[in-house]
């Protein structure tokens, strides 16, 4: 997506390989810098994945990916032709990346999806090499495309209730940062919002700070107004006071994981906005990748919480005055503070699903998604 | 309430008068520093209430009077024996302290209140300058022991409900500050807090940190952890997930104006609670004095919502590392946000108030409180 820098737009995406450089874009300096980091060795790239330069699901996966060709890379010049040797230290490399971020699934993915590629090679380690490289692509590739297509089904969605409901435009509320700076490119929850845009539909957005990180208020604020989009930063608190007063059409969020049940793990703070939305009768809409939907739990209950430390609730990051970048206590020393890094919407507080094969309903989600992927047709909520 | 420096404990009111000084906890520094704001003159006393050194209505309501009695005294002073230029001089004062907070209805309460006893000395002005001290202390002492009955009630009531469910233990969840840093002395949503600790019950509190301004983790934290109660910040957005787990057994909020129909603005994000604790059957009160009542109001939509400004959003205040106070922007510079300062939580997802006069039912409130005070019954919440 675009990126404005002074009078300049430009396009980037949240990671790409140059040569055997993986370049990647600086994180933890946004929204008040914007500079690429440029990991020349594969360690270099686990290190940023561990240390959340990168963050964000499909991001994770895609800069996971090309780790591995980096490693690939490095394996061959220094096995030069010892297949064992390059096999071995290849391996090595995978369970590295594997253990930069241990609860990131896509990580996973991507890893063993670049290694299956390569492994059939065996012998002729210079084709695997090449291999790793083009199927690192082509995995970030997909991300991409699988986000697009999210954008599409997600702005008919969009559309189809503004007709049912006559609206002239309309009004999002987002939780946390499900934007293309969590993916590749495009994002999930924001990518309809950025296909309305192309097609001409007024459309505000309201964004979550998303407390203690603020996701909302640095990343999703940062990454709409680069496209123009108005959006308006509220504090968590604010959801229930905005929707009792209208300004809000529908709420669209990301998901970290899906359980069968069609129950939804998303960043803590998602269930309060679904409870309020399902009171003032609100569409409530999750949009994720089909890699999101773990058929493995069967329910939300099942989705382990983690928690994190009171001292991330304590003190708050930000920039001071002169632009020096800065953190501030904002409670006692001596009080703790909860941190719950999740929490679990229940299926039956959100409309739909919308997934780059369309939208569905979270009671058709086992029948359509699970059982017969491949004949999985759009099923638009119900209870809009 | 208690104060702790170091090893040792002192009782403070948040003001009081010493000899023609008026004092104050200045609240800017709490929770890193603890310091005692000296008034030498009423102008002084009017500059602390219009800087927020001293805020909440009932402690705003005190400073005032205070602040009408040291008038009266430089008055006194000023005019030696000529008492038409002694009540002209009284008069412009009790003008420049209503317009100190000009929506604050303490403030004029408390005003009117001290003026209205030395009224009727006429040309006694030594009589009318020693009857305005008298009136601003007993002001003051009422609120104190208007808030002492809030306690006593709020205790019993949950008493009651911990007996009706057989808890062990009670978890209270609160939201903003309506401790005693907010009256003259123990408060409202936390008095009974107190007072239950006195009565020797297992209590914890989880606290909302209650964004932008954060009076949850500055001060909530700061005056339990005081007193020894168990407290933790949660930020605002962990409420449904917190209830969700089973975390809380009751809800208890102060209240800035209360509608003839029991409908109650207060603090922004008061209402999202309401709306998860309805939905998980949590109960919910309202804590407040008997002049948090507006009976000119029918209903919550009547009462005026402040909008302020966005950088009271985009800029978090606090300290550093170094102990330095200072602030940290956390959003983009070119974003807007929202800041209401209130909003409405209606009266179907309030339990009860709890008053000093008893403990009533919002449907009964208009019977009971507005049309026979001096009758009033204790009713308590039927939804319990």
């Amino acid at each position: 997506m675009n990126v404005r820098q002074g009078d300049e737009i430009k396009h980037y995406r949240t990671v790409w390989m140059e040569g055997t450089t993986v370049k990647i874009i600086n994180q933890h300096l946004l929204p008040d810098e914007f500079r690429i980091h440029s990991c020349n060795s594969y360690l270099e790239t686990v290190e940023s994945i561990r240390d959340m330069t990168v963050r964000g699901a499909g991001a994770i996966g895609a800069t996971a990916g090309y780790a591995l060709a980096q490693a690939a890379v490095e394996s061959f010049n220094l096995a030069h032709e010892d297949d064992a040797m390059y096999w071995k230290s290849v391996s090595d490399a995978v369970q590295r990346i594997k253990m930069a971020r241990p609860t990131a699934n896509a990580l996973f993915d991507a890893v063993d999806t670049v290694y299956s590629n390569m492994s059939t090679f065996g012998k002729d380690t210079n084709a695997a090499t090449l291999r790793s490289i083009t199927a690192a692509r082509e995995y970030a590739d997909a991300d991409a495309e699988a986000c697009r297509m999210i954008g599409q089904n997600g702005a008919d969605l969009v559309q189809r209730i503004m007709l049912q409901k006559s609206l002239p435009s309309v009004s999002i509320l987002t939780h946390c940062n499900a934007g293309w700076l969590a993916f590749v490119d495009y994002g999930s929850a924001l990518s309809p919002i950025y296909e309305l845009k192309r097609r001409g539909i007024m459309v505000n957005v309201l964004s979550d700070e998303t407390r203690p990180y603020n996701q909302g208020s640095r990343l999703t604020a940062w990454e709409l107004s680069n496209e123009n989009v108005d959006v308006e930063i509220i504090p968590d608190n604010h959801v229930g006071a905005v929707m009792a007063k209208g300004l809000v059409d529908l709420v669209i969020v990301g998901a970290d994981r899906i359980a069968a049940n069609g129950s939804t793990a998303n960043k803590i703070g998602t269930y309060t906005v679904a409870l309020s939305a399902h009171q003032h009768m609100i569409p409530f809409y999750v949009a994720a990748p089909l890699h999101t939907f773990d058929f493995s739990l069967r329910c939300g209950r099942e989705i382990p919480i983690e928690n994190r430390s009171p001292d991330e609730v304590k003190w708050v990051k930000g920039v001071d005055e002169n632009g020096v970048r800065t953190k501030v206590r904002i409670a006692p020393k001596n009080v703790s503070a909860m941190y719950l890094s999740f929490d679990v919407t229940p299926y039956y507080f959100i409309n739909g699903f919308i997934t780059p094969k369309g939208v569905f309903d979270p009671r058709d989600i086992v029948t359509h998604l699970a059982k017969e992927p491949e004949k999985a047709q759009p099923v638009y909520g119900r209870d809009i």
